[in-house]
């Protein structure tokens, strides 16, 4: 037998599932691939529509979302220094800007040098500046490892506290694949507890115990609890009330609490977004200095979207010293993250500044994109609401919608019988008619017996009244068919 | 007991040793934070030097070697396409370059959407014809995955073939320490082979197939086998009949052959670099069809040198579809390596061409830089050389000096006396005296009772001589004290 034959292929490899870009993403890659080919040959088009409308992944700048222009000219000065010469192309404080970073990076070949494994020191600072303006006091450099994205960050804390099949995290339901995704990796084992989609997928606290203590007893050390706030891929905002017990269920159980916080800039209702961290400096000093709490943070999600830099950080919470030299020997292994993603990082975190040159341009190219988002998250909820056996509570945060489809029950045998998902079928169904694709619920987990998909609403607003309707047609025409 | 307390944290973690970032670096740069804390004070510097002469690591830029002009132009136009309106800064080869960049990727955000999960086609197609042009026939797009360095590669292969403590992978001996860091991370048994330092670092075959024999014996799986070529530390070059008997013994035994190819183009003999994939394209057909074999790229070496991109990829020869849809879905999980980073695997794949404007520039820069790459290599070789107790192979390849040093015998008692490693007090002594830091050969294994020090030399070429000299003042007094 050699050694990737299947037989052979680590099986916590090929227990790992990542829906996101699974089956749903390869047919489309293929439709989009007939389609060309046929239109090259001069043959009809075996579709009728000209090309896939990509909502599977929360990736902007795919749909066309234009990156802040303060951040594409910085980096461009910083590649490629002579251009910091040129104040007829670049507003003077971008210029000024770029320098301090040329300058951080520590030599002339700025990002093409290694960093600090834990990432360049002087953009670590602007990091805990961008923490103290939100939450009022500011981390230490020295509590921030920036990272290739959230995700390195979240393997790498899953990898230092999974290390046997008995030891589980607690992770919400309906999730990230990238948590299940983790553990199956690393062979650990997820405990899940619900979200409560008939409460606008609240945090049902009944649930986290319940399940707690069912998994406790069955034998599994539970060491840490996953919470994503806002919700992906269920858009809740959490209320200030809801964290503090959230904080009180890990401190009294001594569970490192992961926040996700990649998606705190996007929220599209009333309820604001509040840090873990921030909540956590108002609890008494016990659970304040007694919490192992970690923040992540990524550029690729806000009004930035820079999916492709791969830039984000995590930040500790009271971690022990001994555990911190730990995370620092695993990041050098990797030697550091990518230098341009980093400063992709110092850039969100400290951003033009009112009264600066660059401004104007700064704020309006935000609030458009941040207006164009709430437009189209609500358009196509309230689309979807529409429709005959759909309910879609409305995103008050993130950048999805995760409706949940009453399949008629015909068609949910049909595909029982022959070992399909019934919400892959109905979503396949959806891609092949009119070609667009999204997530299947059971990618993400969902209550038995439920289906759900997951929708980035991110199509470009000219095209998005276009996609709600196709939407709500196909589901009608599909509901017929059954009735 | 807390989540990150010491006895709770993964214990494969905590034996994972990552040594080019250890120890040594740590009290690199407590050293110039006490130099600076000393000036800043107005006080005497404690160190009789100014800072820290980092040679621990293989980061050219951050010495000082300039970044390729053409690498960063397109940089700068790709992540602001403006600049492509500027044909009084960038040459017109490179203009149109960067606008085939921006098309293949897909979209007007550029590097700013997450790509493919093996990288932009376009660009996988341009490293097809690298490895085309190089071994006289090229790969498919669809072998080839573009990642964040190349460490993350081998990190994934490796998570493929290691699921078990009995899982063995074959590694030289001394060795980069990545391998033996994510075997221990990965919970599996490094199975070591020896290279042979009498015999200028060849592979020595017998020792391959008595640690084979001994390990399989003692129940050890083996499912693959690492080549660095050019080595590192060691810097060898392979010959091509050397190749061959490797290949024939990995077929033999059904090893997935791991080829480190990141230095194929740092050559300082006459021994010219000959990739496994061209020596393999040479053989009988059984084997030819029959070798599973992985070569891994970066983009931080060679004369590029561009470190902080993190770019990489590895390419698949054998490797059957059912493996290449986990690969796929493995990457998939962490969605794209950083499409700067993969810009950058494009552009030193596909530099200036002879009659293009920017050539001139680029050859010269590229024959400059590898130029004084040489000229360090043999500097400091002689220099080391030199020393009564030192014995140091030339670098044939690779960026790295791995001189053995012959420690006087009460010296090493003292150490050993104190649970300290010989050459680990040895390097913190030349570091504390003259301010260069090198890694202790035990940070890559190394035959027992001998002792080696790991040294890059990529000083910058105005400061080689003055380190060279400092280091032979240094080791001929510390002979003195032992005499």
């Amino acid at each position: 037998m050699r050694a990737f034959d299947e037989q052979n292929i680590n099986p916590n490899v090929l227990a790992t599932q990542y829906a996101v870009r699974g089956r749903l993403v390869l047919e489309a890659n293929e439709i989009d691939k007939q389609i060309q080919e046929a239109l090259k040959a001069g043959k009809p088009n075996p579709y009728p529509f000209d090309k896939v409308v990509y909502c599977n992944i929360g990736n902007p700048q795919f749909c066309n979302q234009p990156p802040l222009t303060y951040v594409r000219q910085i980096i461009s000065m910083v590649e490629f220094p002579p251009l910091l010469d040129h104040p007829e192309i670049f507003p003077k404080d971008l210029i000024d800007h770029a320098k301090t970073l040329v300058k951080a990076t520590g030599c002339d070949g700025t990002t093409g040098a290694y960093s600090h494994s834990m990432g360049v020191m002087g953009f670590r600072k602007s990091v805990c500046e961008f923490i103290g303006d939100r939450d009022g006091d500011k981390p230490s450099p020295e509590d921030i490892f920036i990272t290739d994205g959230a995700s390195t960050g979240i393997k790498l804390i899953m990898n230092v506290l999974l290390s046997h099949q008995r030891h589980g995290i607690m992770i919400p339901i309906p999730q990230y694949p990238l948590y299940s995704a983790t553990i199956a990796t690393l062979g650990g084992t997820l405990v899940p507890y619900y979200l409560d989609e008939s409460k606008m997928w609240a945090t049902d606290m009944e649930s986290v115990r319940e399940m707690y203590d069912k998994y406790t007893k069955q034998g599994t050390i539970v060491k840490g609890f996953v919470v994503i706030n806002p919700g992906n891929p269920t858009g809740q905002v959490l209320t200030v009330d809801n964290m503090k017990e959230i904080i009180e269920f890990c401190y009294e159980r001594k569970l490192c609490l992961m926040a996700d916080e990649v998606y705190q800039e996007n929220i599209w209702s009333d309820v604001p977004f509040t840090s873990f961290r921030k909540v956590l400096h108002t609890m008494r000093d016990e659970v304040r200095h007694g919490l192992e709490l970690i923040s992540f943070f990524s550029v690729s999600k806000g009004y930035y979207g820079e999916c492709g830099k791969r830039g984000g950080y995590f930040q500790l919470e009271n971690i022990n010293q001994f555990a911190r030299s730990q995370l620092y020997k695993m990041v050098s292994v990797n030697l550091c993250s990518n230098v341009v993603g980093q400063e992709v990082v110092e850039l969100i975190c400290n951003p033009p500044k009112e009264g600066d040159e660059s401004f104007p341009l700064y704020k309006k190219e935000k609030e458009e994109i941040l207006g164009s988002l709430m437009r189209k998250a609500k358009l196509l909820a309230n689309a979807l609401n529409e429709c005959e056996g759909i309910s879609c509570n409305p995103a008050c945060g993130a950048l999805y919608l995760f409706p949940k489809i009453d399949l008629p029950q015909k068609f949910v045998d049909e595909c029982l019988a022959q070992k399909e998902k019934p919400d892959e079928i109905y979503c396949l169904n959806m891609l092949k008619k009119i070609g667009v694709c999204v997530v299947p619920g059971s990618g993400f987990e969902q209550k038995e017996g439920t289906y759900h998909y997951r929708m980035a609403f991110l199509p470009p607003e000219d095209q998005v009244q276009k996609v709600a309707d196709s939407m709500k047609k196909f589901h009608n025409e599909f509901m017929e068919q059954y009735e």
